[in-house]
């Protein structure tokens, strides 16, 4: 089963695009935990589950990993490990360099670390992306237009193309992993920050791109926007993640509780629009 | 002492801007040596010993010891500080990310692994690359052109800008550069791939900004045309980096030897030139 599957099967099961984002902050741990990579690990563990039968995926963010330097990939890998096979994991890394780096990146994450999916920076172009879209098991979600305000740097920047009418570089990576997606195996990042961008997104790549959408809660984006905006006309693969409010509702030792009550009342927004 | 004015006294001191490119890649080790992790180490461990007197800098890419896993995140460690202190280290891992993430990716880089510059990807633009700027002491090189066939799909892409005459998005980022300026401490990474292109943002960018130069040797750029269009008017911080090359001349085991004679060859080419 590839990734577009195994992430259409758990959304239907679960009944649920919400995708948790694990993105650990010691000094966010509930006070009942210690502030070690123990505490951490315990708390991702209660959080997943408390939340496995309610989610699409999961999205552990490398930074929040790295930070700890080589505990935190240690770190990292136990938590992909023991979330449930049957629910996706999208290694958010950013990763991409010219493509004989990329491969090595692409083993890591989808070898050693085996999650299902990656996202990819793709300011290098298509052989740096093209290493880990050769995984036709594997999904690969590239940076598009992204949620936070210097996305306009380059992201909004208007292109000349001599052929056709002018447009951003963000929609010409959207026109490119169109085109780079034989293996149907390509997604976008889009920020929920830009619910009309979001839907000319949509409209442009047709119905078989999943779009991974951060943004949503503390970055400010809406989640009824982000959904209708970034699904396809089946009501489908728009990804909303979610990390910090539901991770950190709570600081008691009521956290895991409080982490299920805070995705529930999302996940029961979606169910009331699209299940 | 921060990251440029170590590398101007070490470029001084050796009279060299030939960075080594410390790559591994267990395929191609010395046939002398064990094909594991320990193998690498030493490998890397002779190649620094053969060549610390005539290089300006050392890059790791993180990618090479990322394929490992977790145990070649702990050589990259062991061999980040097996280099000595007085010669710079720049990492290159291509990290950037939202500012929160971003944050993590330089406590690992410049606290946990402690180097001295990181390479760092500018598509989600300056609030991204910030939090590695924040690092006074440290360098940051932002991927501006590179020397991969694909970098023409999107930095070379003609932006309208109202103000002013058109410009491709890697000039566009050349120029934002100057403009993060603030510490002193960025840097630009173009490849050897383009010299009149390399040329042309030395003269944009004005003498006080570091470009870390790869593409000499394995991927085809030529070294005098490189060093003589991105040095400065003093000749000085065009960084040419070589990995495979200076690497992997000889798999017996006076592979340390011919790895020195290979930079030497490329390094008297410089003093020739520059010193």
């Amino acid at each position: 089963m590839n990734f577009k599957e195994k992430l259409l099967r758990t959304a239907d099961i679960n009944k649920s695009w919400l995708c948790v984002g694990l993105d650990p902050d010691m000094g966010k741990l509930p006070e009942t935990l210690p502030k070690s990579i123990d505490g951490i690990s315990q708390f991702l563990k209660e959080v997943i589950d408390a939340t496995k039968d309610i989610v699409c995926a999961y999205k552990p963010n490398s930074a929040f990993y790295e930070q700890f330097g080589v505990d935190g990939i240690s770190l990292l890998k136990d938590i992909i490990d023991y979330i449930p096979k049957k629910i996706p994991v999208i290694l958010d890394a950013k990763r991409g360099d010219i493509g004989n780096s990329s491969r090595m990146y692409a083993v890591s994450a989808f070898e050693h670390l085996n999650v299902d999916a990656l996202t990819v920076n793709p300011y290098m172009g298509y052989d740096c992306v093209k290493p880990f879209l050769d995984y036709k098991d594997k999904g690969v979600f590239i940076l598009c237009l992204t949620s936070n305000p210097s996305a306009a740097d380059f992201q909004k920047r208007l292109v000349n193309d001599d052929s056709k009418a002018a447009k951003m570089i963000y929609e010409l990576v959207a026109e490119k992993a169109l085109s780079w997606n034989d293996n149907d195996n390509c997604g976008l990042v889009v920020g929920a920050t830009s619910p009309s961008e979001l839907s000319e997104i949509r409209k442009s790549i047709g119905d078989d791109i999943p779009i991974l959408i951060p943004g949503v809660g503390a970055q400010g984006g809406d989640l009824e926007a982000s959904l209708k905006a970034g699904g396809n006309s089946n009501g489908q693969l728009a990804i909303i993640n979610v990390s910090r409010s539901v991770l950190y509702p709570s600081n008691k030792d009521d956290f895991a509780d409080k982490s299920r009550e805070r995705a529930m009342e999302l996940v029961a927004q979606m169910r009331a629009l699209l299940f």
